[in-house]
């Protein structure tokens, strides 16, 4: 597979992934969303079929959509590492065309909102209570059960020779949608489990530079955590992977 | 298979996924029903089962329950054209029929129910804030995201070279449920997420029609939104499928 | 297999079934239980699940659970007529003991439930709106899906020429438990969807005869609704398989 | 697979099972978690997910994470006693790294919770309206009933002849995940389902031991129940699976 078709699928599934994920965080906050009030859970599963859509889609190149998981799977010895920046791009690209779409989608409520200075927690994510260590340790432990996921479960074993990561049928990308819907669940509460860079960072910039009605600030001093939090979780599974005994 | 074949499996899958979906709707809208303010979570569950139940149902016709996704599969070369209008038609009088079914089975929720004017949103969609470009933009962008799965993802692609779409197991029928849980959670906020010109047609007319209770008027002039939005996305999908580079 | 083989085998998972469908509307109805007040979406995976786990242990003998399916078998020439009184014996006989075993689960919370007259709904299923005309049709209909689906996915086709519905995989059994859950969520409102006549009879006799504190009448009669409710939709669903084409 | 890889791999598991199961419990009690007031169904669902995450990750020692399902295993005949205290030694250390974890994850909502003295709910089990026996008994039927499945349904017979229990897919981990929400969205409303004793006694331990700001007591009164309890459904579910026929 070209650098290029790398590019390709993890674009389209990364955009796929962010615009769903944005937009069940828009469907539960917006005033004038038929989704308002709809809980955790909602989000959870969301944000959780949102992967599963998204890692089917670009299925191809192995549907990483997460630096992290491309960074874990470098670490273990199962991605050269020339092919590392290709996925990181296409990933951040995606999350920015992803979540364009998302605010495009929700326009009309986004101009409805009651209270527009509160739109940020859509695209990006927030701490309950700040304090960087932490929040830090959050985000690296969440991803650490992602990746840890990802790198040893049968499901991901499937394409352990060539990139595909799930196989060919659509059971790998449920499974990793009940792991992230599981994460999301309990390890979500306290930073919005970001657990991917590019989830995190595309979405804020968009929310940065676009005319969105009566935004507030970016919080430009809390997105290195759930750039460098996913980033650690996920080279620390990798090595996890190496010295954990290889399975009969 | 012959057309009269396809129609009447088109017409028993598109009938079972519109009497659960307008059930669903039925059941979380009419005051005394058991699951009256079940919320977003529980029509998204409702509506995503329910494609589940229709598709694996119709599986001989290619389940395609909708005629965006009969549209993106001709658009895509996988579907002969002169096969499309028995689709449709099958589609449209089975989600008439759906729509039938689930008023009778709601017949004495409906005539109790304590706002009769407002059951309109049980048959067909409606958006929260009306806005025609950008009401038409959701329901173009929410079904791209379906018909572009379908064309791409791994479970689908079983059925390339015949009718079925979804091969013979049960996995991809649940792999598709997934998919419409997710648009439903993330992009169903703004219009209701109709996605198929079949599921809002078919109960519009239902509703416009039947004897219903103290029933208010069916909202023509939004009616053509949720048809040509669907069918603009699917077809955006037929053509994004054959610019993509063919997966190895 | 032998009769005595189906007997026990349809005994263990229709108690299963009932013990775990009993236990969550106990769970979400009794005051000091942890679900308390878990709504609509709790119940349908309950029960949903439920059937899958009850389901899957009952695998050997088909996993019917319920005289409806076993009908709709038998009526579609899946099933020789001789086995239908064994079937339909232990489905009743399993669904006595899961009933009282649901009720010594949860002894503790029925001895402290402030409305002990309302405990009939944890057993047995009422009409929100009285009228028993609309009630059976809304049996007939809800059960009617179920055993189509049954008798027609690719999921059940798998068994179509012994026992065994669902073949050997865990697939078959999630499918019919999702398919359960969008019966629930979606036509489960007006009268909390039987569909199965031990479902209903079973826990009604354990509700008649056990020393529940505080306990009011078992309404016997509404106990022919979700009897012959299911019945009919179960034989409808047999006349409809034999007169729809042979799938490819 | 030597002693020490079961080791290695069922103290992974079941760290990952804790992590995320006492993860979901902290995201819904603590009060500055965005997850707080989630409901039983989201704790349903994150305990079953988090079965799925931690026992795909310990497929290679075949997923016990349980010493109650290493005891039926064990009954049964399927398992060699001499790797019992393998088994449960792993899974009691694994309990306790997964608590550590959790309360560290969540460590500043620890911090700024308003009841700090009721955060003994996110690492054990306690019941609803104390009584011993009939504590116990619920303890003994939720246990019964997950490991008479994992014993007698298909996906787990997959693994009959030597340690792999759920086999190479993703499926039979999905199914565990399915029964685990089934018992607790049904069972567990009496004592909170510990059904596994490394479960409750391993973040009872931490609970004790750990410097959580403003804990109450650790109620070692009532930690026999949910060891005791597990142990006994565990063993009766294995004499079970000696008296039931052989399936074909």
């Amino acid at each position: 597979m070209t650098n290029g078709e790398v590019f390709v699928w993890e674009l389209l599934g990364t955009a796929t992934l962010i615009l769903l994920g944005v937009g069940v965080v828009a469907n539960v906050t917006l005033r004038r969303s038929l989704g308002r009030g709809g809980g955790w859970l909602l989000i959870s599963f969301g944000w959780g079929f949102a992967v599963f859509t998204g890692a089917s889609v670009s299925a191809p190149s192995g549907a990483h959509l997460n630096p992290a998981v491309t960074l874990g799977l470098a670490v273990a010895g199962r991605l050269d590492w020339d092919r590392v920046p290709v996925y990181v791009a296409a990933q951040l690209l995606g999350a920015i065309v992803g979540a364009t779409l998302g605010w495009l989608v929700y326009k009309l409520q986004f101009d409805t909102h009651d209270d527009p200075s509160g739109t940020r927690g859509i695209f990006c994510t927030a701490p309950t209570v700040p304090g960087w260590p932490w929040n830090l340790l959050t985000e690296v432990v969440a991803t650490l059960v992602l990746v840890v996921w990802i790198l040893l479960s049968p499901a991901a074993r499937a394409g352990e020779q060539g990139v595909p990561q799930f196989g060919n049928s659509a059971l790998g990308y449920a499974a990793v949608a009940f792991v992230v819907v599981a994460i999301g669940a309990s390890l979500g509460g306290p930073t919005g489990y970001a657990i991917n860079p590019a989830r995190d960072l595309g979405p804020r910039i968009v929310y940065a530079l676009a005319p969105i009605r009566g935004k507030g600030g970016a919080e430009w001093g809390y997105a290195w955590v759930p750039v460098v939090g996913p980033l650690v979780g996920g080279a620390l599974a990798g090595l996890l992977y190496l010295a954990l005994p290889t399975p009969a």
